[in-house]
Formats: structure tokens, sequence, C-alpha cells
């Protein structure tokens, strides 16, 4: 798909095609369909992130609350999204040791409990041993400053997903 | 459950519970979250009405696009969320003639190609002849007075899918 059949898109279309750019927020892809025709692909993503800064601190601690938790209940019973759970898988959590499962579990508890929302990651970009190393790290940073981490891995997650659905413009200038 | 109960819920269950008392928008229910707790499902219900309130446009037109066309696609394939199939079968959309399931998608379509959103009506509070001649009536309205009303629409939706879920507390004043 290039942007100029994007830009053709009627809503529903484009909300079943963008609806998980974001996770488990439709309502952001359908939002930015008002703002379209699309320059480019990068028009498009600089969009969904001005939609997400607007929102006020709860609505972008929402947009972290819907995520699933990383090795979590949602992979282990089969209802993670789509993208997720290729994410996920391509990151290895879903070959973890039992040991392994037992202190992301603890983590993302320990996370959950002191931020009110879970620890988000771009898995593509990472691993495992990564994944565990950042979650234990980002356990000790500042609650603002870990809100706006998490929503930057959320641009992250967003930015792949989209660019895996728009084919790349290839450059006019020399 | 109780308005104490509610507001006892770790945000994940809390998502779960009331993820979909706005249509497919989770993230609102994960949003208000943050504002607990609440001291009536009253309270509960003007904190997600603030947050809906406080939107920018596209976010509102974002709200109505995530909605499903009534008797449309959703209903036919059966990929309508719980709430809407009860709803739309409490209304007799489940149970239209073939030439109502027309007269309804030529509307709709007709609707959705004028507003770019989708026809939104409290189905609970009408049946299938106060929708269509609703449908009707509304084509005629200006864009952003139609967008107000479909928004009263999903705040009405909202109401009754919330008060299902909370048990309503007596006053305790005389």
């Amino acid at each position: 798909m290039d942007i100029a059949l994007v830009n053709s898109l009627p809503y529903d279309d484009f909300v079943d095609v963008f609806g998980n750019v974001v996770e488990r927020c439709p309502i952001i892809a359908a939002a930015v369909w008002s703002g379209r025709p699309f320059s480019s692909t990068a028009d498009l993503e600089a969009s969904i992130y001005e939609f997400i800064d607007a929102l006020p601190e709860s609505g972008k601690e929402g947009i972290l609350r819907v995520h699933p938790d990383l090795a979590g209940r949602d992979l282990q019973g089969g209802t993670l999204t789509q993208e997720s759970r290729e994410e996920q898988g391509q990151a290895g959590l879903d070959t973890l040791t039992a040991a392994e499962v037992s202190r992301m579990a603890r983590l993302n508890t320990e996370y959950k409990r002191h931020f009110g929302f879970p620890f988000v990651i771009c898995a593509r970009m990472n691993n495992k041993a990564t994944i565990l190393q950042q979650l234990e790290e980002r356990l000790g940073n500042e609650c603002t400053r870990e809100k706006m981490h998490a929503i930057d891995e959320v641009k992250k997650i967003c930015r792949l997903r989209l660019h895996a659905l728009v084919v790349q413009e290839r450059s006019n200038k020399l």
C-alpha cells in the first residue's frame, strides 16, 4: 500500500488497516483520518504522535493501560492482538524458561503497582535479556519521566507497525 | 458491583469491566481510572463525559468512527461487540425484512459519505421504526450540530452500559 492508496481509503477501511498501530486504540487511527490527505508515511506518523501528545496525562496513561503485559496472561491465554503476538514472539518472550516467566511476572507486578500502568517497550528492538534488564532499570525511574519513556516506546512500536503497512516512498530528490 | 468495589479495582480489572462502555474505546475507561476514587456511578459517568468533551474534534470523530453501522456488516458477520449485538437485537435490527435492510444500508452509506462518520443512536431507547426515521431526519442536519448530536447518543449508550454494570446507590438522604 502506498500513501496515495492510504489517502483514498474511506474511514472504515482506514481503521481496519491502521486501527492497531497504537495497541487497542483504534480511536487514534479513526481520529487522524480527519487530517488526510497525508503527504507521506512520515506525515501520517506525525499526525498520530501529535494526537497522542495532545491528550491529557490521563489519556496517555490510558494508552499505556490498554497494552498487554509482556509474557503475561494474554500471551499465555492466546488473547494478544496479532501484532503483539508477533512482536513478543520475535523477542523470544514465548519461549521463556519457567524461571524467566516467574521473574518477568514478579517485575511486571511490581512495575504496575508502582506506576499504575504496565511496562511498555518496543519488543522488536529488544530481546528477552534487554527487556528484563530495562524492566529492572526503569522500575527505578521517577514516575513522570517513566511515563514519557513509555509513551516514547509506544511511538517506536507504532512506527514499526506503520512502516510494515505502508510502502516507503522513494525520495525523488537527487 | 457497587462503587466501593469499582474503586478497589486495579486498572486491568477496571478496563476488563468498563472497557466497552464507550464502544471500542477502552482507552477512555483506562484514562478515567486515574481519577478514582469515584464518589458514585454518576461521578464515574461524569469523568467519562469530561474526558470525551476534552478531546479535540478529531478525537470525537474518532469515537464515532469506531462504532459499527446499524444493521451493517458487523451484525451480519457476527463481529459486533457483545454490547452492540444485544442493543441492536433489542431494537429489532437483527430481524429486519430484506427491504428494511436495503433501506438501512442505503441511508447508512449516504450518511457516512456526507458526515465522514457512521450514524450513532442509542438503540435501547429506540426501535427499528424510530431508528430509520431518525436516520432520515438527521441526514439533513448541519455537520457540526450532527456531530454533537451523535456524541450525545454515545453518552446515552455509555450511561445505560455503565448502569448495567454498577449497582445504583440508594440515597442516604431522607
